[in-house]
């Protein structure tokens, strides 16, 4: 092989993508958080793979347990973005020669955990022999095809929303990665949102029926960047009146001196919904989310303009299309 | 870690099932080559995903056109033998940090020739960096509940049956990985069965539809080994008296010096299906396959004891439970 070119992901996945014939009528576009087949009657089935490989998907701190888990919940996490129920997951391992009877268990035990806190079962997989640690996760949902809600609905004039606060895992993995300090009080919210995430299923399963929604994604990517996917899918832009900054976060920000801008939107790793909701059904969403424990924060206005800003006491910057990427890692 | 204990695949994908909670009324039990879902009116969703691995599952001398292609086969391949057509795929890929752009456009490519030559579609995937290339595949079809084709039917008085003739692949691995030598007429077949392999879907879909078959593998692992998983699965024996030798195989052997019957019984990664066929409607089962341009081969019947034995000649020899297995190989 030549020497690198150092695609990034985003390269690759075009890459692969001009090689391929097109399912003809595929109800789900390219480059959305799932894939589907429509089978009829206004019934889609629902897939979606992602793979956690242990190097650069796992903190060293992150047990096996944790990282059969949080594989899960990256993959269940789409399937909340969509407002679809996943209801079965296939793994496919590839492990290290050196994987030891209990290590084995740990990462079956982690997988069941994780579908089981979803209500869906792994019902079959396959293993291999690989340098690192590769947990390759498939789920299988149905849906109704007009209820899936795409990347590529916002309108301007549509409120901006997510399901919580953003910053906590940036400032979790720069105190398992670079040994950066906090109180005990907040460290363990701050290290638990990186080791232990969930994913914001009921949030999006009562979305979905309320079609107040025009568009969605997760942030597993971070908010700058999940903003930047869902202009780039709904050719609109963002005008946001709000910086959705965990307290936890705030405070290690303050501690560490570190800018809150930054941990808050070119993050990562973090599982909240980022949404476009039609302002007339603002309420109805809202009450929604609320009726199953969670909530919705509103941040801003879908504009016209293909350009995200965020505009606080006067003062307009510019949101920036960065965040995590493998390959090209970008990320703060 | 503690050191190896050096699992097997088998033992490994044991201790994983333990801690896994089952779904209610799992149409396909664990341990088939699909799983699935069942929707309700007969109709199952159809699921599988397998991986490959470069360096445990492609020879060096394959490209990434044909590793990509071929984990296409192999996932094909175990629809095939469940009589269940793969309508779209997912792809989730693990990259070295220095693949080409060149090797991501071959990969795509070859993703894409092997699922248009069974008419399925790609239809969307994810990439990560690892550091062997990885590719993980995950299928999905449609059937009907009772037309898939499980390991678990078979019954005393059946014959055995398979699609095709074996010793190829075995013999095409020792040219490639151990330099032997062959004759240039057969030395492109034996070579072109382990770098172009096919999956037997065609003669898959045929047989479900005659209700013909009572259980069905196929030999990816090979002859020896399906037989033995059916037999467990199935709780029967075989008594085979003939042996489904490949001529380019046998002219191979005879040239090397190599038993025949290891080739034949022992190799792996030939995608041919094993089959067990009710006596009444073998003529049946047998036009269904010619029609659609293949073959069945009989080579034996099912018996109720649960040993395998092959016997020519008035000889009659054990068949080992064999095989290719990751980690722990046993292969020939």
């Amino acid at each position: 092989m030549k020497p690198s070119e150092n695609l990034g992901e985003r390269k690759i996945i075009e890459i692969i993508q001009s090689r391929l014939e097109v399912l003809p009528k595929m109800p789900v576009p390219f480059g959305d958080d799932v894939s589907a087949y429509d089978i009829g009657n206004n019934n889609l089935v629902v897939l979606k793979t992602d793979m956690l490989v242990d190097k650069t998907d796992a903190p060293p701190s992150m047990n096996l347990w944790q990282a059969a888990r949080k594989t899960v919940i990256m993959n269940v996490s789409d399937f909340a973005a969509k407002g679809v129920k996943p209801l079965t997951m296939l793994v496919s391992l590839g492990l290290p020669r050196e994987i030891t009877r209990k290590g084995v268990e740990e990462i079956g035990a982690g997988l069941n955990a994780g579908a089981r806190e979803y209500d869906a079962y792994i019902i079959g997989g396959d293993t291999n022999e690989a340098s690192d640690l590769v947990i390759s996760l498939s789920l299988f949902g149905m849906a109704k095809k007009d209820e899936v809600m795409l990347r590529s609905g916002a309108k301007p004039g549509d409120l901006v929303a997510v399901t919580g606060s953003f910053g906590k895992t940036t400032a979790g993995l720069k105190i398992l990665l670079e040994g950066l300090e906090a109180p005990a009080k907040i460290r363990r919210v701050l290290v638990d949102s990186v080791l232990m995430p969930h994913a914001r299923l009921k949030e999006g399963l009562s979305l979905s029926q309320t079609r107040a929604v025009t568009a969605s994604i997760d942030s597993s990517d971070g908010l700058a960047w999940s903003l930047h996917e869902i202009s780039r899918a709904s050719n609109v832009g963002f005008l946001l009146n709000r910086l959705p900054v965990a307290e936890e976060a705030n405070e290690f920000a303050e501690i560490n001196r570190l800018d809150m801008l930054e941990l808050t939107l070119y993050g990562g790793e973090e599982y909240e919904l980022v949404l476009t909701i039609k302002p007339k059904l603002w309420r109805k969403a809202e009450k929604a989310v609320e009726k199953v424990g969670g909530m919705l924060l509103p941040i801003g206005n879908v504009t016209a303009e293909r350009k995200i800003f965020l505009e606080i006491d006067g003062r307009r910057r510019v949101i920036e299309p960065k965040g995590w990427e493998h390959f090209k890692s970008v990320r703060v």
